[in-house]
């Protein structure tokens, strides 16, 4: 299968080039760099060095023999993507080119706009070259969990659901509601793709996925070929950041009175469900909705594991909590269904509390390299700005 | 009360600001002219020929004795917005600078995009600018009856609405389903502006109107003074469309079999119905949700009272059934509630069925402007692209 990943120098993209490379796949990689110009932006980095893509392409050939194609570019210019489409013709395109931090997006107006529109126009554009050049190539588009935010009712994992309002029954878009403007973006996105596939029948396969944690895949068997790793308050995901605060011995962020949950999974087990979601598509014209995660968990469950992870690397941590800098319900329902990748044969392989001793393992060997950005762990970026509200 | 208008030389904005002027308010208009340009771009004209707005403000003075301020400017660029915002301070600003037509939307990749980050960036400008200069600005934001599509629940006016889902219930956003790019705009800004609502309490006021037709309100005196009359494919909404149809003798062109249902007004009374709403703003913090529209009425029924007006002019027409360009139902349950503005003590002043024969009155001197782009009416732009969805 010839598979394009637009935003394959990520965290996610870099890791699903390799995956897909070792299972015979031929993979051609997109990306503009954002990510690492932002992350550089706010005065942070990778906890875990990085190679330039080049040598990453290199890497993976020295290493393990695969020829993985690259194409530098942003996919918010229409004739860029148009383009390499055209040239690439694959049969799938997978979607991470998107701006993916909750805290970068609520900075400022300039740091809102940049995520509505570099999002938005990103799959607008992806969804017209696929129509306008060949509507049979699968779309695999990364949404979230956090487009639901922490609803009543039970997550279904579909788009469409039927509701009862005020005693009339209606087919209706699985409801939403995003906690921040990175999170309304893909709202937007999922709500433009569904239309899409309204219109002209674009297949899609729209992935909520929850926070993903970790360093490791079966293939990043090198440290020429790892993936990057952010812990800074905008950057970083909370089990990652946990990690990084136990490598410094400093107290756990933890946002709130850590009640919030969602549901996590590991990089490798996001790579297993990525490519079997890739190898077994949507049926053609089909908009297949999948959820993506392993285990649910609060906030305090995701501390005291890493706290637990920690005492076995002899550091012994607290946790510290602050008040939330974001505007999420602390105690509320959650009960997301997952079926499309069970059926598909998925088998989680690590939990949390598996993983989390050699997570913190990888990471201290670059002790140093965190300590360097440790004011950039504390949150900065408040949603509610209620200085001006009076 | 001072009143900024974002969108003043625009179809409803212009109308708006004599009448807010004519009921002694302050008023500073706001546009880029991308409504002139765009119209421009698809080779047509306004049917009744407007002045600059040099011209319109100057006329306003000479005929009614009002003083306008105008700023020219786009509000993508949040430094233009700030800037006229903390110089003008306004207590109410009115935005009507988006992008507004679904065919427009649908042309191609560009105007998809352009009208997502037009349309989305300025209303993420605007909370930016008041929550940082003074959140106690009220905001009117004009969107649109079309994001609901057709429903087959009742629709409430209220942005959340109560929803039993899998014998679950949940309040969740009032659901809605775009029939265009443009229409997906103003879903997005409307989640976009209950974040916030929710996050920075940011006073709105989001109105959900339907398709207004018409020449003429109280203020519109002289010819110096008429609103721009779009007609063609790509800018003239249905009333006003078949209106200049009938004016050339030509069939009037229904799309689809007729059986769309909407809900009309006229646009002396979206005027009157604005100035109530900008004169009882909604409370402090609050998001407030007005439907607004007078009569509920089909395709076939537009049609029928547009060709009965022609006849008492003196003009015979028949109705041409063609193949609908959009992708929209044909028959439907549409039942949308009001009563915000009836509240406030709005009094729709006229029938659509007693406005037709003076509007095509008002359009006959203009026939000959009309004829010029007679190839502008018939549909070009398709929501379907099958060539391609094989």
């Amino acid at each position: 299968m010839k598979v394009m990943i637009l935003g394959a120098d990520g965290y996610l993209g870099w890791p699903l080039a390799l995956r897909l490379m070792a299972k015979g796949h031929d993979v051609i990689g997109v990306d503009n760099f954002a990510t690492r110009k932002s992350v550089e932006e706010v005065g942070s980095d990778s906890a875990i060095p990085i190679l330039g893509m080049p040598d990453r392409v290199r890497a993976a050939k020295d290493i393990h023999g695969y020829k993985m194609k690259f194409h530098e570019g942003d996919i918010t210019k229409y004739e860029f993507l148009h383009k390499v489409i055209k040239e690439e013709r694959p049969d799938t395109v997978v979607h991470f080119a998107e701006q993916r931090s909750a805290p970068y997006s609520m900075i400022n107006a300039k740091h809102a706009s940049y995520t509505m529109s570099n999002n938005i126009i990103g799959t607008i554009n992806l969804v017209y070259a696929i129509m306008e050049l060949d509507p049979k190539i699968h779309v695999v588009k990364m949404a979230t969990m956090g487009e639901y935010g922490t609803p009543n009712f039970d997550i279904p994992e579909s788009a469409f659901v039927d509701a009862d309002i005020n005693g009339k029954t209606d087919r209706i878009t699985t409801p939403k509601f995003g906690g921040s403007w990175y999170h309304w973006t893909k709202v937007h996105d999922t709500n433009n793709l569904l239309f899409a596939n309204k219109v002209w029948k674009i297949t899609t396969t729209n992935i909520f996925q929850g926070p993903v944690y970790g360093t490791r895949t079966k293939e990043i068997t090198d440290e020429k070929l790892h993936s990057r790793f952010d812990f800074d308050e905008v950057w970083g995901t909370v089990v990652n950041r946990f990690c990084a605060e136990a490598v410094l011995g400093i107290p756990l962020t933890a946002y709130g009175a850590g009640g919030q949950i969602r549901g996590y999974l590991s990089l490798e087990d996001s790579m297993e469900a990525l490519n079997l979601l890739i190898e077994n598509p949507a049926q053609r014209g089909e908009h297949r909705t999948a959820n993506q995660f392993v285990e649910l968990l609060s906030i305090n469950d995701i501390a005291d594991i890493v706290k637990k992870a920690a005492k076995k690397q002899g550091i012994d941590i607290e946790v510290q909590h602050l008040d939330n800098p974001r505007v999420e319900a602390d105690r509320h329902y959650y009960n997301p269904k997952i079926k499309v990748l069970p059926d598909l044969g998925f088998k989680p392989k690590l939990k949390m509390a598996d993983l989390a001793p050699q997570l913190i393992k990888d990471l201290i060997p670059y002790r140093q390299r965190i300590e360097r950005f440790r004011d950039r762990i504390m949150p900065h970026t408040q949603w509610r700005r209620v200085e001006n509200a009076r």
